[in-house]
């Protein structure tokens, strides 16, 4: 299979998606909607959406079970960007090339696009109109509330602003932050997906390993890029998570170990898809290019 | 029936119940956590909870059925208190006589536990522990997101922030602002609960109806309290709506109109209540209340 244009196509089915379920532009209030919809197409790569459809896939079930949920995960991950930029925690003035939200629509503004965003996660997650178990829709529901809250997402943000700049951290800390801030909504992508294929338990199990080891290969390669990239290629201040005192893999193991470290997590990702025939053909593609990347 | 010792049991209920679902005091990360509780047990009144519980038990239902949506909505309100007060929205440095959030754990964290405060609820209302039909359980997280949202609460939130400070504003906008900032979480708590109790359709259009006459009034009485009430006795600086430039129901229509308002509105909803038996006795004694109370 050829990723790249499979990628593009999932790309385009949910930005299509999106494009349906939030408020359109101008509506009033036009200020928050409009500053909810400029960093929801800011560019994203719908990594997460995207995970959790070709999951969806790779149980037999069809994609279309599954989108809405993941349009849903990607306003979650919007949220937490426009949250994490704010001046009170990273102050970042660009993402992904562009100004952040609050350059652009004024803090007030940008806290409440986030809190809205967050909430229409919910509201498209419950949507009547979707049909479904609902009592797997409620489990969904469920498994990505957790994974966003204080025991899950919010929970890695908080320690990973106190970590930072305090020298030093161990690996256990830099383990719970790369589990909590990027682990958990990828774990949770994938379960979801899997869920609203339905899968059985056993299946639901190897997806869970799967979301588990390119969470944490993810967000190690991302370590990798912030040392190796580029300012051009990443869209933003490479070597910027170094700058400011950020814990990392390569500066706690090293950069080789870290990247050994990396392959092996990919490695064990394609393990857990043994029990899965062609249909899981994205996940695995997915998982090797993760290591591979640029940005 | 005595509306004080009714009011007393309920909350302490809801206040129980909030103490078992949040995560406890000291789990890590224990700043995250501490700050969240830290708002949620700040001495509120805990009208929207109680309004759900009467609701449920007004159309029969069983009030643990709307327990945990009761506190849910609790959480909503806390996290809209808490973003509310920040140097960037508010800038309040005291709420119900306490430092605010921001003012004891910082910014940051402030942010954060006001997002994982949102999320928490959520958690809370697709619970698989907690029974219940599934498609009404749907049903309810929809009513509550779609309140709390862009079209509702935090919609209502800019609108206000916006108009700050800008000279007169009409009506229409005022209504704009009240109906959605708190009417919208007063009217999904009302009809959350009747869901919850297993309403038929038509009650749960005459306890919309008491919900949205509530609401209004409920807000009406606040702008009146700001006018009339002490500081002590509001537990905030009274005329600080007046002095920051916002715009109040008595700023615009008078008090004396503002008083004849929400006495009608106390009618009306105490009109919708008459085809229900004397379960529906605690929410007439709250509607009679709203416009009675001093804080």
């Amino acid at each position: 299979m050829d990723l790249k244009d499979y990628l593009k196509n999932r790309c385009q089915l949910v930005d299509q998606t999106l494009e349906t379920f939030l408020p359109a532009a101008g509506e009033l209030p036009a200020s928050l909607h409009d500053s909810m919809r400029y960093s929801v197409f800011a560019g994203g790569k719908r990594v997460r959406p995207v995970l959790m459809l070709a999951a969806c896939e790779t149980v037999g079930g069809d994609l279309n079970a599954a989108l809405p949920a993941a349009c849903a995960m990607e306003l979650i991950h919007t949220y937490s960007l426009i949250h994490d930029d704010l001046p009170a925690m990273d102050d970042d003035d660009f993402r992904r090339g562009n100004p952040t939200n609050h350059k652009v629509y004024g803090e007030a503004t940008a806290i409440l696009a986030g809190d809205a965003l967050l909430t229409e996660a919910f509201i498209l997650l419950s949507a009547c109109q979707q049909g479904g178990d609902p009592v797997a829709r409620l489990r969904v529901i469920h498994e990505i509330a957790h994974a966003s809250g204080s025991r899950g997402m919010v929970g890695g943000q908080i320690v990973d602003m106190e970590s930072e700049g305090k020298g030093e951290i161990d690996l256990a800390t830099l383990s719970y932050i790369h589990t909590h801030k990027t682990g958990a909504l990828i774990r949770a992508s994938v379960r979801a997906g899997a869920m609203l294929g339905g899968a059985c338990e056993d299946s639901l199990a190897a997806l869970t390993r799967y979301g588990d080891a390119i969470g944490l290969a993810f967000q190690i390669a991302d370590d990798i890029l912030d040392v190796e990239g580029t300012t051009e290629e990443l869209g933003k201040d490479a070597g910027s998570d170094q700058a400011r005192g950020k814990a990392t893999y390569p500066a706690l193991v090293g950069l080789e170990a870290s990247k050994r470290r990396a392959q092996e997590l990919v490695e064990m990702a394609l393990d857990a898809l043994s029990v899965f025939d062609e249909r899981a053909e994205p996940l695995r593609a997915i998982a090797s290019y993760i290591v591979k990347r640029k940005s």
